[in-house]
Parts: C-alpha cells; structure tokens; sequence
C-alpha cells in the first residue's frame, strides 16, 4: 500500500494510493496511524472512507511527521571511497547516526530555499528510508526485521562548507538541517510491497542529468543491523530512519562548483518501487520577496 | 512562576508551584502551554484552576517533552581545558549542536538505567538550559533575548567509551541518547524569574560529594548568541536548548575509574533559583528484573 499525507480545499488528510486516486483513511495524522500497531496496511484498510480525490487534484505533504528522525549515514562504500578520493575531511565509517531536525521537512514539490547568507556550497544526498513500525528498545538484529513499517524517500540536503567547520568539532548536524533543507516522500510505501529492499534502482537527476546512479544492493550493512544498532536509545512508531546516500554527490565530483546546487535547480530522486521525490531550489528573495538577510555565518 | 508536570491518582497534569502547592492549569500539556504564546506566565495565570495538590503528594514527571533539543557545547573554556589536560580525542570548540533523543528524557528522581553491556564509563555533566518562547528562524542576536520563555536543568548523562569511538567518525549523539540518559528537571522557572542567567551557581554532586563546582558567569558565549546562531534550523515553542557543562566531569578527573558512575550512585544536580535535579542509576538487573542482555556494543 502506498500512504500518502495530502492537503485539498485546506484541509490535510491521510490517503491510500489507488491507481490515479486516493482513498481517505479515517485518521487524524500518518504517525497517528502508525501508532495504531501493525501492520500499518491493515490499520489503513480497516479505517478506509468513500472520500476520494484525483491525485492531480490535491496537494502532497510529506508523508509524515516523525517523532524522530534518525540521520545514520558511511552505509555505502562507494560514498565513503569518494570521499577518500577527494581528500574529504574525515573518514566516511559504518555507523554513524544522529537525530535530524524534524522542523526542517519539507513534502514533494516543496521548495528548499538557498540560504545564500550561509551557504555556497548546497549538496544534495539521495536516500532511502525505513518507516519504523512500532515502540521498541534494545531489539535484536533477529526481532529487528518486524520493525520495517515501510519505506520512503529522503533528499539529505547539505551545506557542505559549513560541514566542514563543522567537522573540526567532531559533529554535522547543523549543516544537514538548515529550514528546507530535509525533502522526504512522495509517500510511504509499506514494507509487504517491499519483499527485498535489497535490490532497488537509486537514481538522483539534476535538471534532468544523471547524478546519482547506484543500487541499495551497494549497501554493507542491513536494515536490522541498523535498527537493532540504534535501538538503545528506543524507537516510537513511525520514526524515520535514514539509510546514507550512494556515489554521485557534488562535493566529490570532478567539478564540484558546476555540480552544487542553484537557485532553479530541478531535483529527481528516485527509487525503484516507490517512486520519485521532486523538488526545486529557489532564491531567499523568491522564497520571501527581500534579500537574503546579513546574517552571521556558521 | 516555576512550571512543573506532575502525575496524580494516574492523571498527568500541568502546575505552577506556590510555595508547597501545586496548582492545577487547564492546558493538556506543558508544550501546548508554551504553544500558546507569550509570556508564557501570563498564559499559565489565566488558566489557574481551583485544584491544588501537596507537592509531596504528587510525583513530579520531566517538566516538558519538547519538539526538539538543541544540544549544544564548547560554551565554558574550563571544560574544554580539562579536556585538553585529560589528552580527549578531540578538541571541544564552540558552536558545537546536535539534537538530542526526546525519548530519553526521565524527571526528577526517575532512575537511570545502567546498560552494562553497552558501556563501562557512564559520566554526568550538569548543564543550565533555556525554553524556547516561541517559533522562529533566522533570528538576530538583538531579537533573540525574546526567544527565552524559561530555564530547567539537564543532566547529560555520557557514555565515554561509547563518545569516544563516535568521535572517530565525527559525532558523539548515541553515547549520549540512550534510553533514561536525558535528565531534566524539576521544573522550568519562567525567565522573568532569573532576569540575569550569567550569575548563577551550578553545583554537580554524587553521593553527596561535590563533583562539579562553577557559575554561569563561566560561559563564553550569551544565550541569545546561541539562540540567534542556530536559528536557520527554525524553532518550535517549548524546544530546549542545553548550554554546555562546566569542569568536573569523571572522564577528565584524576580518577575517572573512580568518579565514573555506578548503580546505586545518586546524583543531585542543583542551578541557582532553579532548584535540585535528583536522580539515581540502577543496574540493569534492579530495573527490569534480568540480566542485562547480551548486546552488541557500539
């Protein structure tokens, strides 16, 4: 099933995607309905309505609104050798995990706006999500796999200039959750249209141009490996969980400057059996009609 | 005005404390008391009921789960010298932030549980923290004094060992996030309560010993400078904000071995016009009734 947040005539609404069409689930929230237990499809099914809308018709939101966001990233091999390559500041390795900023969400369609004032360097970091499905702590990798509720799409927005300062204190959050700066959706699908999560065609486009072309094949580690790793610190259902991101950034290209992001920047990130996420950079005066504020850089 | 949460006969409930009394505030929570604007003293007065408690009584819960936790430090040189003097893996510089689990948070005289299989340095660090007002981003530092609705105090419970080997791969948020690691307490005093928060005594003690001993005074940066500098991530009413430790802690003492926490220690963690956080680490075993399991470390 595919679970969507959407608004119509001002009015946000839990949906289930059915061919060109969503269906109103009875529930006044995505984490709401997570909360109910699992599975989450049979939650959904039970409290479907006769409301439904043309997909065209309506806004989508991001699907949810986590109580958690957790940012764990040095998944992929091939992201941590690219970074090796371009002299990156530290070593890219396998479980690193901090909590992003669940202020900073944005939906499909939605706007990153360009802090001009902070920022020259704006990357971008296609990833897939697990949606976790119910309260647990200290889970075993073996109990783990009964925590993937579904999946989603995340666009790891980053300032990579200010990742670097960051970095000389041991830490890079701030630069990873700037206002606008965390695009998830375009929606939830859950994990029984998932069997293998294994095996899913990563594709990230920049106006059109293929720049991130990889496979959660890649992946050195298992979504249970990661749930159960970051367990102790306890999961509420529908947190979300990052994954890291694949080969392909701008920071480590061959000519990062031509490849950060600008304002009118289209972003395609894409995944193999959920779908494509979509947003677009605009400027600070796009966004808010003045000038990018003088504001003291980070 | 000092705002706490407190359960009664199974009824989780809002007050403001006089003198030995709590009285009931018609709100459902402390966050939606500060969703409701400011200031926020004046928003809880006008919803004083008639219901009062002893607050002996009563068992007080963790004033407020907030949004977000800015977790920020480097803002007190003499804990970064002890730092330098102890050989720590890194530099502690200012302007260090990340956000911390709001599922770890536990209340006054709730027990911190000691995972025994996950760490063998289990440290405290007492820490004065400001409530965000209102919401806001891209805030300036001459605005932001607006920004303070309250202060509370934080103990940031740390697992040294665990820190340690994060901060190899630059983050140091899960030694930090574990389950019943997020102490926060006993109430949060509205600001026009403590009209100067740079004269305050911070004083840590386990067991009765003195462990951390300073002021406020010590911080090197002032709060609306914290607030101002990570404002672009955009700000819920009701976030918490830490500012850092002072020196004292266990990992940099002359015996951390010694100072290191253990089950049955209890900890009392006292700021100036704020009050005394107590809380008290228990084995695994006292906790949940089995041995700690066993479990991958970090």
């Amino acid at each position: 099933m595919k679970l969507a947040t959407f608004e119509v005539d001002g009015e946000e609404l839990v949906g289930a995607l059915e061919g060109e069409e969503l269906v109103v689930i009875d529930i006044p929230s995505m984490r709401a309905l997570f909360e109910l237990g699992t599975p989450v499809q049979e939650k959904a099914q039970e409290r479907k309505t006769s409301r439904r809308y043309a997909l065209a018709d309506v806004k989508l939101k991001a699907p949810i609104i986590p109580k958690k966001i957790y940012h764990t990233a040095g998944n992929y091999a091939e992201h941590a050798q690219e970074g090796d390559r371009s002299n990156w500041v530290a070593e890219i390795k396998p479980w690193i995990v901090f909590f992003q900023n669940v202020d900073a969400i944005i939906g499909p369609d939605d706007a990153i706006v360009y802090p001009e004032h902070l920022t020259k360097e704006l990357d971008y970091e296609l990833e897939l999500c697990a949606i976790i499905a119910k309260p647990g702590k200290f889970i075993s990798e073996e109990d783990a796999k009964d925590y993937i509720g579904g999946y989603v799409i995340f666009n790891d927005i980053t300032a990579r200039d200010i990742q670097r300062r960051e970095m000389q204190s041991s830490n890079f959050v701030f630069s990873k959750s700037i206002d606008t700066f965390c695009p998830f959706g375009p929606w939830i699908v859950t994990a029984d249209e998932i069997p293998d999560p294994y095996n899913l065609a990563l594709e990230l486009r920049v106006n059109g141009e293929k720049r991130q072309v990889s496979n959660s094949s890649h992946m050195s580690v298992t979504l249970p490996q990661l749930i159960a790793k970051f367990s102790p610190t306890g999961y509420s259902a529908g947190d979300i969980l990052t994954t890291g991101t694949v080969s392909g950034v701008a920071a480590f290209s061959a000519d990062p400057q031509a490849w950060y992001l600008k304002p009118g920047d289209k972003i395609e990130a894409e995944i193999e059996k959920i779908g494509v996420l979509r947003n677009h950079v605009v400027s600070w005066k796009d966004a808010y009609g003045v000038d990018a504020p003088e504001f003291e850089g980070f």
